[in-house]
């Protein structure tokens, strides 16, 4: 173990998530514990707001209003899609960073995201080496959609999962409701990978679900799909589908673009008209069926849901945070923290550590065995790996019956 | 008093909502209970079940489950949308409705519902004075839209709008969260009263919801909206604005009709394209701004998100259902049960009785006064009615972390 006495930043970036600030509760509060970090900064819109100087000295907030931060929505800091550049190619905000970092003496960086946020985390890691400005680089995972490479699962996920397995339920016996037909087309978040839209087969498990999951992972063939839909409309009168936002066609176009042909007509007002997928297929069904259909896009509330937060997920999402500094105080860097599950029937997760170049750039997809072979549902292993993760429930403080969300004083660093 | 020994039989009818079912088990516990009632009866798709003789015995159900409607969304016993026709013009229903009642000796019916399932409880309490036949008709309401006649409120209204403020409060979280600028449009039910819409205004008083809210009680003008979106645009680089699916401009045009021009061309593969209202709104924000926008509808799950429900609106619920079978008991009929507010100011909600005749067909919709100047906004008013209304939190049964409804027996009734 190596002593590193400096200053530590953290910043979120990427989509929100519903325990995203949970991590970033975990990283702060931790920080603030270390005898070896002199100052934490939060930097305001991640790495944006660390080129532009722009951070807030977290010694100034309120215990409290940390720790309300693990059921606050969204990313309390403010997040950023910046991609930075090859640094051999341009090194331009690499030096800016590194000019940042002696300034503020920054001898930690903690980044919270997904992807993206990984190959930022990594590039910076590997250009701190090569520059050799010593600096503790740490990767704390987050993404709703649950395809970051080499970890069991990401925070965000079960809360999103959880959100979207109980909101199905409910709709579930909402569309069920009339003896006259009905077919609700659920349109899920997951450009590439499809387990948000997977969760709803939580929903199926407890027998109020769908009757049909589409994924990105097998390519969707609309004629097969509209003869799903209408064998089980005849059999049952009352269909319910899941799909991802991101199925595609084999020709590897998205189904969602079918609907954006369109996009050349105006309507009365001369604006361009443009429908998600849901309406899409909304609109292809009805036409085949005859049926009532309704198309639902659970669209922002399935990431920013925390009222229906994973108590797992939350503490996980804490744990992860706290866990990312721990590591580098003693001495880990260039490293994300990841969760491995333990064997057995006992749900548990231990936190490891996975190099940034093994996971930056790379996906983790459904696994193909997962899903039925017609492609249109969801079989038992997805369950046994998700169940766990949608368990507990957060107890979140309210006010006047409407949650009682963080607020931070964000009080600027001084320069 | 007026001792009436019969059978009974319950109906729901219309929309479903989260609490309908709390209606129901107040109905169905307190019948059970009562010596004067004989057997109870379940309508299986409100009243299209009595007309076919397709009822349950709900002496068959356990209480455990009976229970659990409290937390159980939609309508267990299946809805319907059956408008009876005047008795005097066409009584072909209203006498099948007599030879069931007869043959079964029903002498209680409750119907829960809103408008226009009060007309229908109306017209069937009329029939039976009409031809003397004894039955007590009582109306329990419900409808998230909240504009039912001479009644403080309705329940399922306070679960809504508790649902459509935490979500608004959570979507203004994750809006917020890009340093690029962002334009959010909320579509929220409600096609002639605003009460719904209107309720994103508590999340504003918490300091987390809509920069602008439109009501249908005020007509809409499209470039009046586009200037507002877009000087706040200016301002704060962030808008977020509620608007009522109902919103019509001043010649009574469905704004969301606007979209719905291009109906008539057709896509790539010949299916005609719908956009909602949001997505409609959306695209000539767009247009006009240039900025990010996102159109968001709550879709059904604002009315069927139980696990969001207020305890006040699900124990007022219950007590409706409740309180409608003591007071036929007693000797009531052709009446709803409705809601008076008592002053002062701690909430407190009693019981009242109203004609059937004066709630059937009439609406209530937020009062003028309530709307600010402008038409963009809401005023305290409206704050202080509504709070109430969403206070407490529903404490329901999950297994495997997720909501356990009840599941009825439905046993069919001996014909």
């Amino acid at each position: 173990m190596s002593k590193l006495v400096g200053s530590a930043i953290f910043g979120q970036s990427g989509g929100p998530t519903s325990v995203i600030n949970a991590s970033a509760s975990g990283v702060i509060q931790e920080a603030l514990k270390q005898e070896n970090i002199v100052q934490v900064y939060g930097a305001a819109h991640g790495i944006r707001g660390i080129l532009e100087e722009d951070f807030y000295n977290m010694r100034e907030e309120e215990l409290r209003e940390l720790e309300l931060l693990k059921s606050t929505p969204s990313s309390a800091l403010g997040s950023v899609r910046y991609k930075l550049k090859d640094f051999n190619e341009d090194d331009t905000d690499y030096k800016r960073l590194l000019e940042v970092f002696k300034k503020y003496d920054i001898r930690y960086f903690f980044y919270n995201g997904g992807n993206d946020s990984m190959d930022t985390c990594n590039k910076i890691s590997k250009y701190m080496q090569k520059v050799g400005y010593e600096c503790r680089v740490m990767g704390v995972p987050k993404t709703i959609d649950n395809d970051l490479w080499a970890t069991d699962h990401c925070p965000g996920y079960g809360s999103a999962a959880k959100y979207i397995a109980t909101s199905t339920m409910e709709v579930y016996h909402d569309a069920n409701v009339y003896d006259t037909g009905m077919i609700t087309i659920l349109e899920i978040m997951g450009r590439n990978a499809g387990w948000l839209t997977a969760s709803s087969a939580l929903a199926a498990h407890k027998g109020n679900g769908p009757d049909l999951i589409y994924l990105p992972e097998v390519s969707f063939d609309v004629e097969k799909f509209l003869d799903d839909v209408e064998r089980i409309y005849k059999e049952k009168n009352n269909v319910i589908v899941a799909v991802s936002e991101g199925i595609k066609d084999k020709e590897g176009r998205y189904i969602s673009e079918y609907g954006s042909d369109l996009a050349k007509t105006k309507d009365a007002f001369g604006h361009a008209q443009l429908g998600g997928l849901a309406a899409t297929l909304a609109n292809m069904t009805q036409e085949r069926t005859g049926s009532k259909v309704r198309g639902i896009e659970f669209s922002l509330l399935q990431r920013c849901a925390s009222h229906c937060g994973s108590l797992t997920d939350v503490n996980e999402a804490f744990m992860a945070g706290q866990m990312a500094v721990k590591h580098s105080v003693k001495g880990e860097t260039d490293k994300m923290v990841a969760f491995e599950r333990e064997a057995g029937d006992q749900y548990k997760c231990n936190i490891k550590l996975i190099n940034l170049t093994d996971v930056a750039n790379r996906e983790k997809k459904v696994p193909r065995e997962w899903i039925n072979e017609e492609g249109n549902g969801i079989k038992q292993p997805f369950i046994d790996y998700a169940l766990p993760l949608i368990q507990g429930e957060l107890v979140f403080p309210l006010e006047d019956g409407l949650p009682r969300f963080a607020r931070l004083n964000k009080v600027p660093a001084k320069k």
